[in-house]
């Protein structure tokens, strides 16, 4: 060894590199101050907010014109940031956490999760590897097998078995989204490898299905993978199926492509769809694919969450032959954004398409095998602990008290349903499967169907400018139909009471006032 | 109109509809409960951080050991859930927030930040639309101006200037990767679009440009995004350059593919990169890409934060000749995970690909074109309410206060620095920017480079296993470095000094052991 000089060890003195040195941005005893200063606001907004207007009165730019336009140069007490907060952003909100919320799906909440959130934030670890945050990697796999015995998945699914570690395993994402997106690149990829690709010669001849009732967003996905345009195929839905995919339908349309020397790589069968609630056939789906060597994603967002329940169970059946599942506990599981859980059969399907392996992230846990590095199941490196809220709201809640949440909301939508039903001016336009509520003032007499619509236009805009409920709408078999989607995490019996008695009334203005003239 | 039937008015006695009834996820005073006993627990953490060990040691598969293999199947109270949080998962974090956690890039955080995610998480509202959330879509757009006010980008970034609306926006995603996926796609369509292509069929043609010192993230969003992998151009950097991009070999690479027939689409020049916080020279860098007709996308997620210090902004000059920048507040704007913000000099650049407009999000505020739906400047739907957080951290502290962070950070660093260049055993590899040093014990006398990679990579090993500091490693022109990121935000100078002597008596019993033999 060489010799070294014992003066070059000596150090010089250290500055004093802090200038000023009073700025401590995790002073523990001003975190506790800004955090029970959040905490009543946060309980001061759950006991106000059903006194709020649901969807707020303002127009586009308001909030420039209330706050500054540019960037204060000094710092101010956090008690000017929290009255700002109370003066010029909740008047600027759309309720989602509102009782009298039901547009979309709601995003559902609790105590425990939002503990989990806070307590995430505050560690703020990055998990991109296993070395970099084990307990976030294990809570993680650990909650996600919780779940996958819950909806009671195959052991395919599951990351660890009574019997040992298997091939599958999941991971939490952002959005369903991203779900179907680095599902849909690693089958991409797996599809081109089949044919002998070495690169994106081939996929032009790429092929990937749905329904017209799939979310957009699943053909936005297609696109960002690079899947031509012109090969998404939309396959039409109608009452007959309650808007489900029919797989003879889609048997005919694979095999068409098939036969024009296409191949058939992907299809994103819905398990509650967003505009209706429509459930593909999941087992008949996967034995049309099987045919073809597609794979099969099931989209599950919204009523994944009910499968919990042994009487809702069987909307998944036959998911022990798909090649994934994804659902959104931040929908109906208590859980706040976000949360997304993505299981698949096969991990390395997922880290064969999106592993990357940087000097800087190399370590010996990752090099042992030993281990999962979950930035290679996602689009990115970067890692919220997300598991720890999902983990915390099962811990805390536990299973029994989870179903009765999904019951409660499913019989609160039922009751809205029966009284739609007993109402001779209304219908329900399809089935309802869990707990939205699709229906619509009905054509009577000589009504056509476009003032029909626009009798239905004008009473959802009058319920959502009143302030007093949130509801959407959308389209089914091309009529314009309200969707009352029950849930919202502070919602009681009451609150759907009032909705249908304002619903009721204000219908009542619209028809007996002849404000619509065929 | 028809004549109604009264009697169907008429309502049937309303079901008590939720069983048992007593399960409130969202009872406002449980809230407060959980949400104080969170913010104890932070606070303590922060208190006693400093004494743990700051990569755990845990062996893989430790917390299946520790908690239940299944989910309980009935309620617990909070006060269990924390104690196992106590017990199992903090024993294995490895702590981000720890003040002797010099790995990666420091996740800065901060007591205004912490407050609005919980905040944003209790709002948990889900703002795809304006409509959906105003308060949350106007503060995002809001606070992406005054921060690029900060950052003095050219109004042509920014939403809403002096004179009025621009073609310019931001939108805050979740890590660059997305912000990368997003602008790729972009770029993608639009050359297709430009080499008269309706479909992917030429996508073959399409090449990308970073260099070997880009994150490998940004050639996984490539290959997301369905380039052809033999189509990405890592262009090799050396010392000369210190390792930035060296704009003459990418002129050089790019005429190539040029008069081969392929069409330049898009590079990534990086200011600050991972391994050694090199910057590539933006200005030079985007006068080539113009020669092509391709687009220039800033990937500044660490060093992006200290141009808001005037001495830094010449990193990012030639900005207003990009197409799009993004920079992440998470990693040193004292920003809670995850905020990645991404600015882009055309709106329409982003939302010609990625926009949907299925009919349940259809709304009049969409319609009149007066509003951004931040949708469609992302992969996915779903979006969290994050430009609360970013907000109240520019409200509560102001520009001066953010400055004196990034300048106390550099100063520490640039203090460990000296300390590390008077030491004769030592080398600094690169010069530093920020607040990253890049070290290594240098080879002397008769040492190969071979056996001073391997002295370097005992002495991290014995540092990262002691627990009392957390360095990662990198490779700077094939040799082994250490990697020492200043800024977790509980760190102090005299962090830095003790990890400083742990650095140097760690060396000399490797040395002096002479446990190396060459």
């Amino acid at each position: 060894l060489p010799e070294m000089d014992p003066a070059a060890s000596a150090s010089p003195s250290f500055h004093a590199c802090v200038q000023g040195s009073s700025f401590q941005p995790l002073n523990p005893e001003d975190v506790r101050a800004y955090l029970y200063k959040a905490a009543d606001f946060i309980t001061d907004y759950y006991t106000s907010v059903e006194s709020m207007p649901v969807l707020p009165d303002v127009k586009p730019g308001y909030l420039r014109d209330e706050l500054r336009a540019s960037p204060p140069e000094h710092s101010a007490p956090f008690d000017v940031t929290m009255k700002e907060l109370r003066t010029s952003v909740v008047p600027g909100m759309t309720h989602w956490a509102s009782p009298s919320f039901f547009a979309f799906f709601p995003s559902t909440n609790s105590a425990a999760a939002i503990a989990g959130e806070l307590i995430a934030s505050a560690m703020n670890t990055v998990g991109f590897t296993w070395q970099a945050a084990p307990a976030a990697t294990e809570m993680e796999v650990l909650v996600l097998d919780w779940l996958a015995q819950l909806l009671r998945l195959p052991t395919s699914f599951m990351n660890c078995t009574s019997v040992g570690r298997g091939t599958g395993g999941g991971v939490i994402l952002g959005t369903t989204s991203e779900a179907m997106l680095v599902t849909l690149v690693a089958a991409r990829d797996a599809a081109l490898r089949r044919i002998a690709s070495n690169g994106m010669s081939y996929i032009t001849r790429l092929t990937v299905y749905a329904t017209d009732q799939t979310h957009s967003t699943f053909f936005k996905a297609c696109r960002l993978a690079g899947f031509d345009p012109a090969n998404l195929r939309s396959i039409p839905t109608g009452p007959e199926t309650d808007y489900g995919l029919d797989p003879a339908k889609l048997l005919e349309v694979m095999q068409l492509d098939f036969d024009a020397g296409l191949v058939p790589t992907y299809i994103c069968a819905t398990v509650g769809t967003t505009s209706s609630n429509a459930v593909d056939p999941v087992s008949a789906v996967a034995a049309v694919a099987a045919m073809f060597n597609a794979r099969v994603h099931v989209d599950a967002a919204y009523a994944g969450s009910a499968c919990i329940c042994p009487e809702f169970r069987h909307h998944i059946d036959g998911v022990e032959r798909v090649d994934s599942i994804s659902m959104s506990p931040h929908k109906w599981l208590l859980t706040c954004l976000d949360c997304t859980c993505l299981w698949v059969r096969d991990t390395n399907h997922l880290t064969d398409a999106l592993e990357t392996n940087p000097e800087y992230l190399k370590n010996d846990a990752t090099e042992s095998g030993e281990v999962i590095d979950l930035k290679d199941m996602q689009v990115g490196v970067g890692r919220r602990f997300r598991g720890l809220k999902l983990w915390m709201v099962m811990r805390t809640y536990g299973t029994a008290q989870l179903q009765r949440h999904i019951r409660s909301d499913v019989a609160m939508a039922k009751a809205f349903e029966d009284l739609v039903r007993a109402d001779g001016r209304f219908e329900i336009v399809v089935p309802r499967n869990f707990a939205l509520v699709c229906f619509r003032i009905r054509a009577r007499g000589a009504m056509t169907e476009e003032a029909t619509d626009e009798v239905n236009r004008v009473l959802i805009n009058r319920l959502n400018m009143s302030g007093k409920v949130y509801l959407a709408h959308t389209l089914v078999g091309n009529r314009f139909v309200l969707r009352f989607a029950v849930g919202s995490s502070l919602q009681e019996d009451r609150h759907v009471r009032s909705a249908w008695e304002l619903i009721k009334k204000t219908t009542a203005e619209i028809i007996d006032g002849e404000e619509i003239v065929q």
